[in-house]
């Protein structure tokens, strides 16, 4: 596309790290596509790890009962949202710090180096991303998206790097209003929503397109 | 920015149209600025005509009296929209033959041709844009926003091009309610809100690149 970057100096490479999904992982679509763009369009390093109790990493019996709750609670057709609040609140006190850890020994490869730092995360990704960003300094951009303001208003109102924020407008699974809110919440005065029509998984290709020159304009 | 288009051959330029907003002329600053944007970066041909009753046109009886029945309305502080509605009705029943002629006059010249055909119009330009691109089968792409849904809902629904909807996220004179109810009424498969923080006269620059990008896609 039209995203050339100036190729960064040797050790300010600017790092983009990605939050997979609920019930997704590190090398999902999803993650692996965006990442390949942002790596060779962008001239980002993109690092991505599995979320507790994903991919290759180990169920424990607190996730496994959390996860029970959350799943009990969808075949009961009870309102979905405050078990994922209650799920993403969960993971996001062990992910958190580990991103934090992650962002560090990434940032120490000669390849890569102390420069600017953004976040992508949707849905899930964008639970955790949620509190990730309020509490690291080093995230100067984040994408977030796809989730309702259930559980995360407050460390929301703590976000104040640029913000893009995806919505879909026929979301099956985040009530519009829900999504509106938690865009609201955010503290940034630069934050831009992007809604397009379409459920949970149909966000349009050219929105990558987009992401990618947010992140190239506040990054690069 | 990153929009370089391909050379359109002779008699084939791309048209913008650009309605102005209510009290301005056809050399508002935000016409004339975005449509300098539009020819030179987007290599698009642009035209934009004084409204009714606006720029260099007369005022007639007509429209001072529906124009006085919208400043007393809002000095009496009551609800501004029926009133605004009222305005853009009696407006478009003159502006849309007018500017389906302008599009015919200008495709006549040499220097542009019968390419694809795109509007842009915020606020008053939206309001008169919506039945516009409704009636107009030559436009191919519009960029609308700034307005609520009052007396659009019918137009709206019959809008099925591709649409890019600019929305502030805390306008001074469109309820974000009334906004968003527009958005959702367009008919069109393919429409993106794009959503800022700020008043009413506040979209931020660099909506104006993304706005040139867009049509670039469905026009270039």
């Amino acid at each position: 596309m039209c995203c050339g970057r100036r190729k960064a100096p040797p050790g300010l490479v600017p790092l983009i790290l990605m939050g997979h999904g609920g019930g997704q992982h590190k090398k999902a679509p999803g993650i692996v596509e965006r990442a390949r763009r942002f790596v060779t369009e962008g001239g980002f390093a993109v690092v991505a790890v599995d979320v507790p109790g994903h991919g290759d990493r180990p169920k424990t019996e607190e996730f496994a009962r959390v996860a029970a709750g959350l799943r009990a609670g969808m075949a009961a057709g009870e309102d979905v949202a405050p078990h994922l609040a209650t799920m993403h609140t969960f993971l996001a006190g062990r992910a958190v710090p580990e991103w934090q850890a992650v962002v560090t020994a990434v940032q120490e490869l000669d390849v890569v180096g102390t420069g600017p730092v953004g976040y992508f995360g949707m849905s899930m990704g964008c639970g955790l991303g949620v509190p990730f960003v309020a509490a690291e300094p080093r995230v100067r951009a984040a994408v977030l998206g796809l989730l309702g303001v259930e559980g995360l208003t407050e460390d929301a109102a703590r976000v104040t790097v640029p913000v893009r924020f995806l919505l879909q407008w026929d979301d099956d699974r985040v009530p519009r209003d829900r999504g509106l809110a938690l865009f609201d919440a955010l503290g940034s005065a630069d934050k831009t929503l992007h809604a397009n029509p379409g459920g949970h998984g149909a966000i349009p290709e050219f929105e990558t397109d987009s992401s990618l020159r947010f992140f190239v304009r506040h990054l690069g």
